[in-house]
């Protein structure tokens, strides 16, 4: 099928399912081996970046449309999940599909409602469809080597800041590292989100407080450096402190 | 008019102004005399606790619509304003009017879109008008008493959550405190939104930590207590502590 028809089909099915006027944007984090990326979908008809988005249905909740659109988009299922800004500037969206009519969906004014997750990136298959050429993994330290449609770039930045500020208050890593990891693994992962390096001592005071870590009875081995002690999360107290905050008066 | 054409007419006029399916809530926490409160509206045609509210325009921004909606429902200009969840859920307002045609403006679905503002209440000067009967501050730690339309309850629930994560992260006190204030009325302020005692000399310690006050040369006299210390907000620190964070990594 030309894009054209496609894009043309796709609008008068939009109408028919989706409450007009919302959408909704992913901002999916992946961590591995010390890089905090994005996951983005390069669509065919511009060749520009897009995250995965979608619409809300007109019975649907909206933090159901959330996990619905990561599913189909990401293939992702039963992870964390969490709105955290709208996106309603005017004219953010209505200029995007300039060469159709008016009444096409796309070319509506959409309100977009971010929800970002956080994700260990090797347990992520997105699959490209009809409209998308590929997907990838932007880094977020370097977005600006990117062609990226619209304000996404925007939603991934804000997302960001969303999560440096959870970070102060919230614990973090739990999905994001192996289930066995070393304290040098967890710094790396607090140092990746907030792009600066941490003094070492103070990290290490500071996650002990907190008391969500368990101490294993096994060090890791191998490589050129020393063995280091292994440590996995105490969940009962991980969820408390998530409950309950880190940094509380 | 009677309430009922009144409502019609509304309705016409809304499908010519707004963006459907959108709608913006504003939860304005107003601190005076050490209590946190709410503004709300009492409605006439039913007798029910609503937020400050309204719509969003066809052209408008959506925070440029959130400052409109203030000012014209609060009388409230040049505050602290800013969007901290969005309520969605299918049902949460479509059944509202149930005596009226299913056409009415009122009676779509909406995705609301919170804000929350922080006042000194005796700043604040709202208005009745044709369709409220009066405006109170409801007691943010007593909201059961009173009678509260759809989920109104819910979204002042999570502001006040997510206040109470702010100051986990973000200097407070600003425009909520008069100029000069005691470390007594501070500590008050944070206990007050925490809705829990602080111990005293921790408050005192992290406070002063943050370097966002300055040590006025002048006593608080008068009344049963003894002399306290004055102090104001350093306001260059104050901005560069709400920047970056006063709990950072």
């Amino acid at each position: 099928m030309n894009p054209h028809k496609q894009i043309l089909e796709k609008s008068v099915e939009s109408y028919e399912l989706y409450l007009p006027h919302i959408s909704i944007d992913t901002v999916i984090f992946g961590f591995s081996e010390n890089e905090l990326k994005v996951l983005a979908i390069k669509m065919k008809f511009n060749q520009q970046w897009f995250l995965p988005g979608g619409y809300l249905q007109k019975k649907e909740h909206i933090d159901d449309a959330a996990v619905r659109i990561l599913s189909q988009r990401a293939g992702v299922t039963n992870i964390f999940l969490e709105e955290f800004a709208v996106f309603g500037k005017y004219g953010r969206s209505e200029d995007f599909f300039a060469d159709y009519e008016d009444s096409l969906w796309h070319k509506q004014r959409f309100v977009s409602i971010g929800y970002y997750a956080l994700v260990n990136y090797h347990n992520v298959s997105p699959k490209a469809d009809e409209m998308s050429e590929e997907f990838d993994w932007l880094d977020v330290n370097n977005l600006d080597q990117y062609s990226i449609t619209m304000d996404h770039k925007e939603i991934i930045q804000k997302a960001l800041l969303t999560l440096r500020e959870r970070i102060t208050y919230k614990p973090i890593g739990y999905n994001l590292l192996p289930e066995k990891f070393t304290m040098t693994e967890l710094q790396k992962l607090y140092e990746t989100i907030l792009g600066k390096s941490l003094n070492r001592g103070n990290f290490y005071r500071k996650i002990k407080n907190m008391g969500i870590l368990t101490k294993l009875n096994e060090l890791r081995t191998g490589g050129a450096h020393k063995a280091q002690e292994l440590y996995s999360f105490n969940k009962e107290n991980y969820e408390k402190a998530l409950q309950d905050g880190v940094n509380s008066w």
